[in-house]
């Protein structure tokens, strides 16, 4: 099975472990509906090539599980980011954001129950393993919690004072880093020196939502453009320049690429991220850039 | 060390690994605010009686740690409970709520943090015991999440239909059977035999909070009465008048301690809940009652 569908049908049957007889039900169809149809699932990807590189990409379940949790977050953030209280976006992927389609009440809880069956997915495949698991809730813990992850991130936007470098760090950073780190502790290797490599794409992949932001098609994006600048937001793509956020993105990739630890599988994987990263480009650019 | 300063260290040492250079401040005070100073640990305290009664009270943490993060859930809930989409209320523990205190982002911040932290805290405790942290990872997950958890539990109150039992069952029993599974996990005997008496506790705990919502002093209670009348949710006290509810209490409480399952600690086990179900009565009633 190729990794999109194995994500997919991961995502799904986390999900399913809780629509049964006696749960909420709008609640349920929330969550389904934040987590389907998905994104470009760019986290789960990059965290199930890496225990593929690391020699456990068919083991057990194990990697699928991690790549789900760290899906689940995604979405969990997508859902508490777009409430009122922060971004009160009404669209995301396309179509209604949580709130809107059901209420705010609903995207609280929906967001608190993904966070939730993030950890409850990695405990369930698990189970033949434990020795992993201790591992893969700290780094999903350090990639959502305090002090640096997601979580925090958000907070910054809370903070009279912004430390720049802190917020990319730990709002976009700390899951892709997640990705990686939870990818080879997934494959049961050392997973620490797997941290860079997901920083680096972590911040390219910044750069390239910021080029996103002032450069898409609305319609392929699945979102407003122009939100930085309306939301006052740092971005790249606005202190570089189009042309100098591209030549950014390049380089940040090229550094990411350099940092892969030795592996069996470092060519597919190179291969993927250098695919991955064409694809964060609007169509129109990625094909001037080629 | 008694129970109590072994719960407030837990949960001060766990919130202090958050709390480092690098860390956004406002939501570090915003998590402490939400934990300190406690309620009744009414929770972790069960948590912790159930451990020692299995005999695993003083083993390597992991019993606090188990504690410390069914207290942590039950922080995070009152946060999100509290927030204007949900309760609005403007009072928790005697002083602002964290919504009304920082502000309605931070509070939905702070409640993704402290569930993001109940989980790393069992982690962390489990480095030695990792067969333990699947078992407890799975009951806390259960506790909280879908299809029966207390964010299911909140979802019913956005039901157009709500089923009582089930409401109740997530919304209060889910995480007092963690409690009692939890304590039993982390002393490494067979959790499950103590579900029943953590439900049963749930219930009886329930029914008592109906008693205080009509009978309390506001000033002893650190938060208004009248508030289930106001908010046309279903309560015992209503249903059953003032003297049926307290007769209620009792009857559930002789069920609970009828339900202990067998184990070395198990009279001072019955003691513990019976002082703590008198602990549950406003103290006029409780003085009348005895």
């Amino acid at each position: 099975m190729d990794a999109v569908s194995r994500i997919e049908q991961t995502l799904s049957a986390a999900l399913a472990n809780g629509e049964v007889a006696g749960c909420p039900p709008r609640l349920a169809a929330a969550l389904r509906y934040a987590v389907f149809p998905g994104g470009a699932r760019i986290r789960p990807r990059l965290c199930l090539a890496v225990a593929t590189a690391c020699g456990g990409g068919n083991d057990t379940g194990i990697a699928d599980a991690a790549a789900a949790s760290i899906e689940l977050l995604h979405c969990a953030s997508l859902v508490h980011d777009d409430l009122p209280c922060f971004d009160d976006a009404a669209i995301r992927r396309g179509k209604p954001s949580v709130h809107r389609a059901y209420d705010e009440r609903l995207a609280v809880l929906a967001g608190d129950a993904l966070i939730v069956l993030a950890f409850e997915v990695l405990a369930r495949a698990a189970a033949n393993a434990p020795q992993r698991l201790g591992p893969l809730v700290m780094t999903i813990s350090k990639a959502v919690g305090m002090p640096s992850g997601i979580v925090a991130g958000q907070a910054w936007e809370c903070e009279p004072r912004v430390g720049l470098a802190d917020y990319h760090r730990a709002k976009t950073g700390a899951l892709f880093a997640a990705a990686t780190v939870a990818g080879a502790a997934a494959a049961g290797v050392d997973a620490e020196p797997w941290r860079e490599l997901g920083e680096r794409l972590g911040e390219a992949y910044q750069v390239a939502d910021d080029i996103r932001d002032v450069a898409a098609d609305p319609q392929e994006l699945g979102k407003p453009i122009g939100q930085d600048a309306i939301l006052g937001r740092p971005s790249a793509a606005r202190e570089l320049g189009l042309q100098g956020a591209i030549a950014r993105l390049k380089q940040l990739v090229n550094g990411a690429i350099a940092s892969i630890p030795a592996c069996p599988g470092a060519e597919e994987l190179k291969a993927h991220i250098v695919m991955e990263a064409q694809g964060l480009l609007p169509k129109e650019l990625a094909r001037r850039a080629a």
